[in-house]
């Protein structure tokens, strides 16, 4: 089962054309990607900055679809799906849905991440509690 | 009684000296404002796009002070109060609250914010359920 | 040839993570695309809040490969191509290059754009001067 | 003499009201500010991320009186004005002007600024260049 992560639609993440700015939505999707991460227990931080492990995770690629736009007040739920691609890899699919009724998916988005090390910048395998997500979805 | 606005630190907030970007504080400030008059049954959108009453409400000013940073997973809280200017305005006094223990407030700030007609842009009394809001704190 | 846009790195576009977030590379391209239609003598405004034609053009689809990162202060210039899709649609190629010595090329995106009418969101044909300037590439 | 920063508007910074969200006038303040450390010959990323002297300088307070709306392809300059509050403080005064004819200041501005040692968090002097900076203008 997936983890969905609920969200108000705020006017800060809208443009001037009233709804939400297409690159807005991946950085909704990024804050589903780490409540996922801290409900299953990982303090996101680490991950994010290297400051454990030796190792951060860049996104090294972005895809998403922009189905129907989103506007101020909106009732959102995203669904977090975690893949694994290789040893140093993974990939999250996201589908973000408005609440109903009629329930509508309104975009999918899809996140590649590499794990590195902070230095050498060469690929390491992911962290133990990292792939024990990642693998258990 | 102040509304009480809880929320977790995001990566998107953040910036590259590893804590939120001062301007960002003035965001989540506004989604805790928006949050405030959800609660109060107000549309959001009602209040910010014009498409009703046929008024804007502008911010005319904001002052904050950083007291303390915050990190990616941080847990805040955002008290919002309302306070009468004068027929046509209004302001918000946020004070930001890192959950504890210890509990800590890390920001304050305060937006003033003016009634205008959305064409002629003159100065117009808040619309009745905002100043009931407003002059109910 | 491409239209290029120049600009630096500034420090709210980065993260936590001491480098640009993964999706300001997205907001960065799309100031580029604006970039290309005001040189092509396009107002932008009329495009992306429907003021003229009554057409709006949203974003249907973004990708995104982040090749290497980005830092306070570092010098990109993005290239953009416009590209035909059909009558109702067209793309735009982005690539991202840092300046050198070596120059670098760190990301590649593209945005799929659809044209509607503002009200009945029914596709409609391209305005003949976004038209004239996606068939000139 | 103020430092001029030149800057036309995006569609990124606007907010669904149709111009741009009061808190991107501060961001865009950061990005004149980082401008003008950079014009006097200053690597931005040094004092940002406290790569150098062990000094990080965060921001303490900001005020912004938004005087007009900014909308999409207005052009903009930021006057940056800096200013010694005492051995360890400084301010930076920002006047936003849009472009014309005819020409119109459309906000004000105004960063405290406060040198810590980065592990210790205590006060300490501005480092040479960037007092030197502060204290020629």
């Amino acid at each position: 089962m997936a983890f969905e992560y609920p969200r108000t639609i705020h006017f800060p993440e809208t443009d001037a054309a009233g709804v939400v700015f297409f690159a807005s939505y991946l950085a909704l999707c990024h804050e589903a990607y780490e409540e996922a991460l801290a409900s299953a227990g990982m303090r996101v931080s680490d991950f994010f900055a290297g400051e454990r492990h030796g190792v951060i995770i860049p996104i090294a690629r972005s895809e998403a679809d922009y189905l129907q736009p989103l506007t101020v007040g909106d009732r959102i739920r995203i669904r977090v799906r975690p893949e694994r691609l290789d040893a140093h890899r993974f990939a999250i699919s996201y589908e973000v849905v408005r609440s109903g009724p009629p329930e509508k998916t309104v975009a999918r988005a899809r996140t590649e991440h590499v794990c590195i090390h902070a230095t050498s910048r060469e690929r390491v395998p992911l962290p133990a509690e990292l792939a024990a997500w990642v693998d258990a979805r």
